[in-house]
Order: structure tokens, then sequence, then C-alpha cells
């Protein structure tokens, strides 16, 4: 294997306020200004995205806008301070806590959705970075999940366009020659993460360009995230315990009815 | 907020085979050849810190191994291989597939359990190289986990010494001034998935270094990754749904005996 060069991440200055309609290919290309190479991967915040799309929907109550884009509640839980925490599945398939409706930064009385497709729109930003400044780059979409078992947040793919989402070691060889099993690096979420580094939640860095894994960037025909989303049948985690818990209690009771005490 | 300078990773070539009592304080000053600054976060793959504190046992059995680091299973399931996925956690209180038995790149009829106390070696080796190079650097142990909710797998920290493992901006606001209430990103898995881009798991490069996030290093008694484990009753997801349900099933039955039908 060959020595790996460094990698590279840095933020985007200059991005502006982004509105409903804002060309995004334009606004990157601006900031960016001639300083993107084949096999650049930007990584743009879905927040910026789903802004330029135009997602802002009117809402006293941020949680009717989660219960409207909830599919599915994974767990939810009513804290001491009385407020209720809900995992919940969205129609993109990704599990997190409110289903990607965002409130911060934005008007009052308003909410932000997540991206319609954030796979299309990671495409479509990469087709447009590729036609208008001439380099191959791939583009991820991210957003920020918490995750099971582990405190705090890392930065997740949601969208990618142009870029492998995995680095697919299945048929490869350990060091000793043996197969490589299970291994499957989901390289689309640890580009994420690793923007996450430079990006910082309380400034206006929304996008970052990682430079040194060019040999990830591909065809616009890539599949997107949505291959990262565990199937429902694969899924071990697809309720939480307590949830679990009180299905299998109500159905072990019915089950119950009419036997013989 | 000031413009954060890039991030740039890369990694140590020349670290040589590790074996039981292998320095890893020399092994890593050697290959980083006066190549390290203040500020700097080493990334180094549990799997040599294991190997140099000898953590090999005899074992046949794969499955034996596992058995025996487990604490608590969370899930299992039969694939239709008749192969068992096991989702356990195990004595540092980490959910993971295999409780991190390692059984590739160790001779045959060894596994490699992860290191005895995954803080403590991060603590050592960041002690020793601020000691041998007089900088300033954090140590990161990393590991691969696979995630609920999402195929494949990312690295982790699992152990932490001289580094921030949260960046904590409950405290802090939004552009707009409004409080960022449940933010806190776990840099410190965001840091070890970003190394895991230039480490690669088929070739032996087990350290990284991760330049331009000064500000994250700091004493050698800030927390360690074991404050990253969600404590169980915090957890919504300590148990599959299959096994929960099971429970809740046995429960249900049992309540019911003696009720008329």
């Amino acid at each position: 294997m060959q020595p790996r060069p460094p990698l590279t991440i840095w933020p985007l200055h200059g991005i502006p306020e982004i509105t409903a309609g804002t060309d995004l290919v334009d606004v990157i290309s601006q900031a960016a200004g001639g300083g993107l190479a084949d096999g650049d991967i930007l990584v743009v915040t879905s927040k910026i995205v789903s802004k330029a799309e135009g997602r802002f929907v009117v809402a006293d109550d941020r949680e009717d806008a989660i219960t409207a884009e909830t599919v599915r509640v994974v767990a939810s839980r009513t804290l001491p301070t009385g407020s209720t925490t809900r995992i919940v599945q969205n129609r993109l398939g990704i599990v997190s806590a409110a289903a990607g409706v965002d409130a911060s930064n934005t008007p009052d009385g308003t909410v932000l959705l997540l991206p319609e497709d954030p796979d299309a729109s990671a495409r479509t930003i990469a087709t447009g970075l590729r036609e208008r400044l001439g380099v191959e780059v791939g583009v991820i979409v991210s957003d920020t999940l918490g995750r099971a078992w582990r405190e705090g947040q890392t930065d997740h793919a949601i969208g990618a366009g142009g870029v492998h989402v995995f680095e697919d070691l299945r048929g490869g060889t350990d060091a000793e020659g043996r197969p490589l099993v299970v291994t499957m690096p989901c390289v689309a979420d640890e580009l994420a993460a690793a923007a996450d580094l430079v990006k910082g939640k309380a400034a206006r860095l929304p996008v970052a360009v990682v430079r040194g894994r060019a040999d990830l960037v591909g065809s616009l025909e890539l599949p997107g995230a949505r291959s990262i989303v565990r199937a429902l049948e694969r899924d071990m985690f697809r309720l939480g315990a307590d949830e679990a818990y009180a299905e299998g209690f109500a159905a072990g009771q019915a089950a119950d009815v009419g036997r013989a005490p």
C-alpha cells in the first residue's frame, strides 16, 4: 500500500446568509475562489441546503413540526424537567432525536425541515460545481445526530453525490493475509465528522473542504447516503427498550387470556 | 469567532510490529521524528496499545473470548448463515459487536482483548510524549465500532488523555443569540473518525496526528473517554428490541396468571 498523503480540511469563509432560492453552486464557487481541485470533497451543512430550498415552515410549536416529519416513533422519554425526548425515524429513514427539525438560527415562529432529498441536493451541487469549475469534486450533506449508547453528537452524512459512502474492504485481507470479513468503514460519516472539527456550530462556517481522499470521489451515479440507513428488518434497535418491553407485555397478557391459571 | 486554521491529519510511517512490552512512547517518538508540536493530537489504534500491553489470550474460539469479555448482552441475532451477531456491553461500558475481541492480525490460536484501561493508556502515552519531546500533545485511543440504525463502522474514541472529549457548547448561543441548548459535540469521536481516513485498516498505519485543534488539548486530568459512555439509566437502547419484547412478553404472561380470563 502506498503512503497516504496528509488530509487537509478547511472551512470556506465568506458564505453569506442563505435564503430560499440562493444558488449554492454560485455561493460555494465564489467562497472557494478557485481553490478547489480534482478529488476535493465538500461537506455542506444540511441547514444551508434546507434554507436554499426554502424548507421553512411556520410552526408555533417545534413539537408539532417534529410530529409531522415523523414516520415512526422509535423511543420517547419524558425527562424530570417535563420535556420529552423523542427518537424518531423520518421519511429519509434517518433515526434522530427531532426528525431533523431545526429551530435554531431560524426566524421566530418558523422551523427548518431537512432537505427534501439530501442525496439529490448533494448530486445537484456536485454536478454544478463540476460544470462550473471544471474540477471533479464530491459533495456530502451533513447533519448533527446523537447516537445510541454514547453521549454527545457527531456529524453524519445524510446526503452524498459523487463520493463513495462506504470503503468496501470486505473482499480485502489484513496484513497477515486473512480476510477482513466484516469491515466496511462508513467513510461518508467519517468525512462529515472530520469536517465538523473545522466548521463549528456557533459560527457561520457551513461548508468545509476535505482534500487528500481523491480515491473516494467518483461517478455522480454512486449510491447516496440513503444506502447508509439500515433496513428495518436488519435493525436490532428498531424500537427503544421500554417501547419493545411494553409491546411484549401487552402481547404476553393477551396470549395468556383463556389459559388456565 | 476567529477563522479556524486548516486541520491537517497525517499517518506516522515506520511504526514497527508491536509486541508485548514495546514502549509506545519510544516507537511514536521515533516515527514522529521531531515532527510534533504543541496542540497536536495523536490518534492511536487500540490494537497496538493492546499488543504493547500483552493483551493476547489463547482462544481456540473467538466466541468464547467474547463471552468472557461480556458484562451484559444487549442484543443478539442469528443470521441465515448460522453465525450469531452479539451486541454486548464490555467492562469498559462500550457497546459493540464483539466486546472488542480482535482475531485479525493476531497469531493463530490467539485473540487480542482491548487495553485494560484505555484512558489510563492514553494518559500514559500523552505523559510520556510530553516529557520526552517537550510538546503538549493529547492522545486518543481509537476503536472501530458499528452503530445502531446505520450500516458500516466508524472509528470512535475509547481512551483519551490530555484532550477534551466533548466541546461543550451548552452555555453558548447561536448566531442569532439564542441558546444552543442540546449541542455537545463529541469531538473525541470526531477526531477518531477523521484519523481513520488516513490510517486505513489494511495497512500498518496505526497512528495518525491531527494538527489544528490545539484548543482541545489540555490537562492530563481531563475526563477520559469513559465519560462518553451513556449511563444505563439514561440509555433508551439498553436492550435490543427483540430482547426487550421477550422480557415484556414473559412479564405480561406472569402478570396475567390468576386473572379471570
